[in-house]
């Protein structure tokens, strides 16, 4: 990040981003050509993903089981969606079945599902739900905010029409850019749309002008994030993805074992849980928030508690990125279960 | 940038933006309590005024003399604003006369300029402006992008209620932030309005609350960016802010004189040129493009071209932030010299 700043019309600036671009498809699992980093972070890349593919009265089928699709669903209502919600408890996911029955008794235009959702540890790979939503002739918006670099998205085999991420979870990198890819049908709806999106900062049609091959002025970029990127993304590329993925299920898997020796459960079913972020269930009669100050004051261990409805019922623990090593699942472990002890808890 | 990063709602964090709003208010020369930075760059900026004070049906005064102001227009139209435009010919500004008279007659609720119009280098001050605006109880937003840290903007005093800008001109930070500050009567504004703002990542009520004391989570903010920000304003206030205005206008006043020595001319009347960014005129019969490659090729100094009818008939050089020197001055007269004359120019 501290590398000479050049023009956001250089032509250095773009050979960086072609790299970027080259590794993000890897990381998506996408041959999608139009995959592009955004000037904001992850929720830029989900208002990016609402302002171009929502418009007044669009009906849109929301999959609501958590945090980020209640702020799809807020996104989605501001650009005068008509919105059909599924709801579920948070941290339940949904069966293909009941994908197929909700899109098809809804047929919407649009359809949207968390693939990562960071507030409940619940994993949507998504299948199901595109292959109903294809089948009644709707795009598939997916956020992939915490699962872009830590396990596999295949967006191209699943058939999301549209994936957003951020840089700061698995990707390893300072927050403050929003990795986006779109699919060939994504791309010929936004080319017969024929309303502008409300937002020009986020508007897909310029921002192909500016990055593809005409590098229309647009915005200038912010070219030291770039360059972050650019290095977590090479970095990534030394490990190999497949051995990345496989690092975070092991210490996924490991830290999910070693809490059941604990005596503590999870959140979420066994196969529907994230590999980069954990939600262990806080044991009965225990204070959550004194555990994490505990972590937080003695050994310098940020954990995240609970939103809505799971506040005070789960932590938030990330093994993801750098972060996803054995050497922090046994500092975890030792660490959680002193601090589960030290505020009265018996296993 | 490279220092490490804290979590989104870290205390630290909240230290560094408090160190950062405190100083972006004397920048903008503001006791505005409403002073924050966005998490995109300096068009982000100017889609958060207009989505936050413009609506559907919403009459939008434009002074339209540039590009800039013409990017405003793209975007209050998009917001469904009804947009009057005053247009006049690149490069030239408005009396004060001429504000009252347009305003009085459109009778507008928002009135937007560009205070420094980065496609021109004309430079808009906008007391007249502000004050005929609030005679007809309008709102004012000012495009400060490229004032901001180089030359006084006086906020409170001209009256201007909104005002934004972005870091990677004359405060001397990389881009990817936009600050922006709102006056009393503007929060008073939002805080009347009815429907939320089409755009929640720019939502300034959610801003306000994840910022303000409350520090309820809206996004994640790029926090090495704002570590830059800081740094950025912190070598300003070692500089202190009245010695780098006089720097900027001394440096900018040296290469006009310069100019006019070797013969060319300026495209902004004297008293209305902003000291950050110059705008000779292209000596008849010169190739500007062939110059500007020239001077890339020879002394990796790039200078930039005119834009939409100014197109090959200025140059646009900056002499802002850390690049606005005496040393910078000679060595652009006297390779911009040599450039002409190897074009074929007989000053």
């Amino acid at each position: 990040m501290r590398q000479p700043i050049v023009g956001h019309l250089d032509p250095f600036f773009f050979q960086v981003n072609e790299e970027i671009r080259g590794w993000l498809k890897l990381c998506f699992g996408t041959a999608n050509e139009f995959t592009m980093v955004l000037s904001g972070t992850g929720s830029a890349g989900m208002e990016c993903a609402i302002t171009n593919f929502v418009e007044p009265g669009t009906k849109v089928a929301m999959f609501a089981n958590g945090y980020f699709s209640d702020r799809l669903t807020e996104m989605a209502r501001r650009h005068g969606a008509v919105i059909a919600r599924f709801e579920k408890p948070w941290g339940e996911t949904y069966t293909d079945a009941e994908a197929r029955q909700f899109i098809a008794a809804e047929k919407p235009q649009v359809v949207a599902f968390v693939n990562a959702e960071t507030s409940t540890g619940a994993h949507q790979p998504g299948h199901g739900i595109c292959q109903a939503a294809h089948d009644a002739g709707a795009l598939v918006i997916a956020d992939c905010v915490t699962s872009l670099g830590g396990m596999p998205i295949n967006v191209d085999e699943c058939g999301i029409d549209v994936a957003y991420s951020g840089t700061q979870k698995a990707l390893g990198c300072p927050p403050g850019l929003a990795p986006i890819t779109c699919s060939p049908r994504a791309l010929d709806w936004l080319r017969n749309r024929k309303e502008s999106s409300v937002s020009w900062y986020l508007d897909l049609k310029l921002l192909l002008d500016y990055y593809e091959s005409a590098h229309r002025y647009h915005h200038t970029a912010p070219i030291s994030m770039f360059y972050a990127l650019r290095e977590s993304l090479a970095i990534i590329a030394e490990e190999g993805l497949d051995a990345r993925f496989a690092r975070h299920k092991a210490n996924h898997e490991a830290f999910v074992a070693g809490l059941a020796e604990l005596g503590v459960g999870m959140l979420v079913q066994p196969g529907h849980r994230l590999w980069t972020l954990n939600t262990p269930l806080v044991p009965e009669g225990v204070n959550e928030l004194n555990v994490r100050k505990r972590l937080m004051a003695e050994h310098g261990i940020e954990i995240a508690g609970g939103l809505g409805p799971l506040a005070g019922k789960v932590f938030r623990i990330g093994t993801m990125g750098y972060g996803s090593s054995a050497e922090n699942v046994k500092l975890l472990l030792e660490t959680l279960g002193e601090a589960l002890k030290a505020e009265g808890w018996k296993a």
